[in-house]
């Protein structure tokens, strides 16, 4: 935890209180002590300074100033098939972590059926994730994540209108084009379940506009692939 | 698994016996039967296809003809403070489906020392993850792992050489470079722990010749940061 991220709600008149997971971890990684300052930011706010003011097993006050914007965004829409339960963890985090502020979980044709079960998909849940990742890399916007469990009505309908004024590609192995560097406008990246996709709905994201763009021979797992793909668009 | 590895011990006159965790594989996820047709490699050799001849819950035996070359290597020595376990499982995985071939996994301050204790660092456990990263990325070179104790005759004494005719660097919060990408030779690349390299640490790799670059504003994982340096030091 890079940033200790408070909610506008656990702040009053500049005092801070700060509960559970991350007392714990003020406590027991960072030892924190009375008079210690911490960086902290407000989610969907600033970043600043904390000085813990009172401590005890059952939660931290902390006097907090904030005064810096947090860092840029990454002018991307991702959309995902909904990866197995245990890789969608780790993507909510890196992609939090990376400064995407907008995805979207989709169906298709090879995404296991069980994975739409997992406890992971309830918005606590992801939302824990992604603040892991804010935490990580000191930012402070909530990425939005939307869940779209029919293929073919979301491309037709909802993401025809999304990829307006932004490059759209999707990540496919054997595709003639390299996939571009440094892109300098907005981009949406679609990138496929283990397996691809089919080729039904490859043509289909063709259809409103998808250019089809590869990563290189090796096939890497979505968990690579993702940090990937992102940095090679948008360079840090 | 994208690709079936053999190791050459398990292949006499073209026919390969599998057995273990690839024959669960072929059986549970691949739904193999008699007479399918599968890719394969020989470790640390060529790839091609392997035909099931037969096959039950024991072993599967295959006709293999290897005529293909595994894909090129990214030629870059990766030196690591050791991560914790967990991670170190998914970053071993990652560095070896994106073709590093050369990791020395050394300790420094701010590695804990419980992490020394793993029972993932024995040679077999290590080795099952650069297969398994091996498999996903439809590689067949298997990477060279090191382990190296003691920070300062490593540094002194084997990295000054190992760096040689290598472009060094370490990726370093706050450096005032950016780190390059695309590069056109050779290169070495020291990542540290969470938290980062000491300022002894740092000075130690600059006076052999390291320079300092960083990644942005954004403190990424080690997990995140591996693929995206890599891919950002040598893209697909």
């Amino acid at each position: 935890m890079n940033l200790l991220i408070l909610k506008a709600e656990n702040i009053k008149h500049n005092l801070a209180t700060v509960a559970g997971r991350q007392l714990e971890h003020l406590i027991s990684v960072k030892k924190c002590t009375i008079g210690d300052s911490i960086r902290v930011g407000q989610l969907d706010g600033m970043i600043g300074t904390g000085v813990i003011l009172a401590l005890n097993e059952r939660s931290a006050t902390l006097r907090v100033t904030l005064e810096k914007s947090p860092p840029l965004s990454v002018p991307l829409i991702l959309v995902l098939a909904l990866p197995r339960p245990k890789m969608l963890r780790r993507v909510l985090q890196s992609i939090s972590s990376m400064g995407v502020k907008e995805l979207y979980l989709v169906n298709c044709h090879r995404v296991e059926k069980s994975f739409w079960q997992s406890p992971l998909l309830t918005e606590e849940a992801i939302e824990e994730q992604l603040i892991l990742g804010l935490e990580q890399a000191r930012d402070t916007i909530m990425p939005k994540v939307y869940i779209r469990k029919l293929f073919k009505p979301f491309v037709e309908d909802e993401l025809s209108r999304i990829i307006n004024g932004t490059e759209a590609i999707v990540a496919h192995p054997n595709s003639p084009e390299p996939c571009p560097m440094n892109l300098q406008q907005p981009g949406t990246l679609a990138i496929g379940p283990e397996g691809g996709f089919s080729s039904y709905e490859v043509d289909k994201l063709a259809s409103i506009g998808f250019s089809q763009v590869h990563l290189g021979c090796r096939i890497l797992r979505v968990e690579t692939a993702v940090p990937v793909l992102v940095s090679r668009l948008y360079p840090a």
